[in-house]
């Protein structure tokens, strides 16, 4: 069995920017320390080619009467931008205390590793272990996975023979509790730009002619919201779904305090819909943001300037039984019908990502229509988590979109169980990024526990 | 008497940049070249120091009994950037046609030096001419003439003695047509600044819990007018008097088509308040516009992001009887009073402008309160353009700024008449910048002869 904190210090030395053409060594170097790990393990490796960054697959076969899994990970990281701010070198691991430092210890190579260790010593101990396993871990996740769809669509035949994925690229609060990602939310992005006049006009000579591409677009834009609020776009909320009550108790159990929430965003009040607390605002209802907005003179002083345009990026975070093909339309369509005379409203469409939910069995009194084995994957993972983190797993929706694993529902109609090992304080994409070592011994475990569980019921 | 052309070339070619201390020369050889001109007609010229660039004073005394007129020019010049899009380049004086190519060439020293030409003229015809002068030469008109008011105050005593201010940094339609321009609107800036979380926050972890400052600024801004096109602050425009009839019969004689307004603006309907028409609105009417808007990710494609700032920069044109103090307060305390919880908003004072307006008594049927040799001045100019461009001069408020004529009247108490002498095509603060030399003639011919009226009545 490997040192997984060796393996990850090797795994971290990869320096695995996908965005960025320059690091093509450090993609193919990444690709092949996780290739040859799971090689070494006695897996059938196919390295599928996209038109970007492989797409790593990793088998373990058997009967097909056996359970199967795929684990999901990701060997690409973010780019480690501003160097200046590491205290160590972004791509020399270093273990300061109980973490690891180093650009992508935690976002993924850290959690990845987790399953990979946890699957080699479960294998050492159980060579025959009824349990198909494959690895499916790709390279572009921090580019938002443009060549993963294209794959999935081609590998639906291999891929849906599975019972459900497992993966580590989400959250937990702190060291003491395990959370299992239970829903993520999905995505539509749009720019809207405001195209006024042939040039930008000086603000005496023609003031107040004219509307201004800046006042049409912040007419359009105050009109998305109501003042309570809520989305000010009609039928926005039709297809949201009343929160079960087992979700609220699980959120309760989180116990997460306001002030301190307000604390750390610095700012001195929400702003939710009537009645929403901002625990439940980011998991179970949708929203609409202004990502960005620019348009006229943006520097030092003033210019006294009617600007030819102006734009706004917006994104809206959907929630389970949302479509986001139909809230796209929605959306253009509203923003369409309020384009005021005098400016033309251009929309240009962005990216949609789909919303996710799942339900442990466990926590309902109606048990949810899935699988036998994804039924036993949740009942397993409780008492894996309540043997070694000493309480039970909390379920819990997650305001972000992994736009893949609603495409993963999708197209090949398996669920997730999302283990969830970050901690707040890992730095994601951030400088300082780390992974806690001791998550990682106690993720491993339990993964190993998982598994086991799931192969011998 | 100096030929004026070669003159015009002579000025051009000291590349008189104010707001760039890397033309520290050709400032130095702008103001040396207008002394030098002013000594050579016999001028006692007086180099004022300022904090910045100096202002020249070139004094014809006289008996105190005469007429004593202020002519006002400027001889910096605006930044001649981008470069490549000169045909010739831009401080190097250039005729095509009957055009003088060049920076600066008709803002201002093309109508500087008409008046200069035409001052030289009627003092070699008169040497004894009962006339006063003092030619008031500034070098940070571009910059918006920091040094010009602690300067009038300072020379309060020296100025105020003068009867008016003659000048010509303004527009006319086309060639055919003299306009003295009446009024000009004043200013108010500032810039608003929506503050909300610490910092940029992840649109999906957050998204729903708070106030986004896009979102507190866009409310803000959206308020800040009706529907109608009217400017929604309380009192906005409790100061604004009715138009005179004069002045719109004034106006009706420019005869432009609304048709044709559109097509140059590029934009296929008006936007201005019930029942104005937008010769009238550009005019008479006070505005409120945004000049620049920014605020979260403005690159390519998204980021899924909430800005943990916005601003928005925003200009008022205030019309005669409206004062700047008083609107500043009036548009602080309005948007003060409309802060949502949640987001900050900092307001940032801007500058302010008087507005201004003078009505010539040729017009009214009661006649304004004003001095005699004012009166005469207006009924000069009446005659000699009658004269020169074979028809009566319009008198029209301008929709521009011009805070100095303001400022004169207040300190000085004086009224300034500015005669026309840019031509739309111009190409004023742009690349080819031109001046008509046609024009320069005539506008030597009808300073000339109002000159000489005033003296000799």
């Amino acid at each position: 069995m490997f040192d997984p904190v060796e393996k990850l210090k090797e795994f971290i030395r990869c320096p695995s920017v996908s965005a960025d053409p320059k690091f093509a060594a450090g993609m193919r170097g990444a690709q092949e320390f996780v290739s040859g790990l799971l090689s070494s393990m006695g897996f059938a490796v196919e390295v599928v080619k996209t038109d970007l960054h492989p797409i790593i697959l990793g088998h373990r076969g058997g009967d097909a009467s056996w359970p199967h899994v795929i684990i999901y990970g990701h060997y690409d990281v973010q780019p480690a931008d501003p160097l200046h701010l590491w205290q160590s070198p972004a791509f020399e691991p270093t273990i300061r205390g109980h973490r690891m430092y180093g650009r992508g210890a935690a976002d993924n190579k850290g959690p990845l590793l987790t399953h990979l260790a946890a699957v080699a010593q479960l294998l050492e101990q159980h060579p025959a272990l009824p349990l198909r396993i494959t690895f499916l871990v790709e390279g572009e996740e921090e580019m938002g996975s443009p060549s993963f769809l294209p794959f999935l669509q081609r590998y639906q035949q291999t891929l849906q023979d599975a019972d459900f994925v497992f993966l580590s690229d989400t959250g937990i609060p702190h060291e003491q509790q395990m959370v299992i990602t239970a829903g993520l939310r999905g995505l539509v992005t749009l720019e809207v730009e405001a195209i006024g006049p042939t040039s930008d006009l000086h603000s005496g000579l023609h003031g107040g002619v004219l509307l201004n591409p800046i006042q049409a677009l912040v007419d359009l834009c105050a009109s998305l919201h109501t003042p309570d609020g809520r989305v000010n776009i009609p039928g926005f909320y039709d297809d949201v779904l009343e929160v079960e009550p087992w979700e609220r108790a699980e959120l309760a159990k989180l116990g997460g305090r306001e002030e301190d929430y307000l604390k750390f965003l610095g700012i001195d009040a929400f702003h939710t819909p009537p009645g929403v607390t901002p625990f439940e605002a980011v998991r179970f209802y949708p929203t609409l943001e202004f990502n960005g907005i620019g348009g006229g003179y943006q520097g030092e002083g003033g210019k006294t300037v009617i600007p030819s345009r102006a734009f706004v990026k917006i994104s809206c975070r959907l929630v389970a039984n949302q479509s986001p093909e139909k809230m796209k339309v929605l959306l253009e369509q509203t923003i369409a019908a309020r384009a005021p005379r005098g400016v033309q409203l251009r929309i240009i469409a962005g990216h949609t990502g789909r919303p996710y939910v799942v339900v442990p069995p466990g926590r309902t009194n109606t048990p949810p229509d899935q699988s036998p084995v994804l039924a036993r994957m949740f009942r397993a993972t409780d008492a894996a988590v309540a043997e070694v983190w000493g309480k039970a797993p909390l379920y819990l929706r997650e305001g972000g979109s992994v736009p893949i694993i609603g495409e993963i529902k999708r197209v090949l109609g398996l669920d997730s169980v999302m283990m969830g090992l970050f901690l707040p304080q890992d730095n994601l994409h951030a400088p300082n990024e780390s992974f806690d070592l001791e998550i990682m011994k106690k993720g491993i475990e339990t993964s190993r526990r998982i598994l086991l569980a799931i192969a011998q019921p």
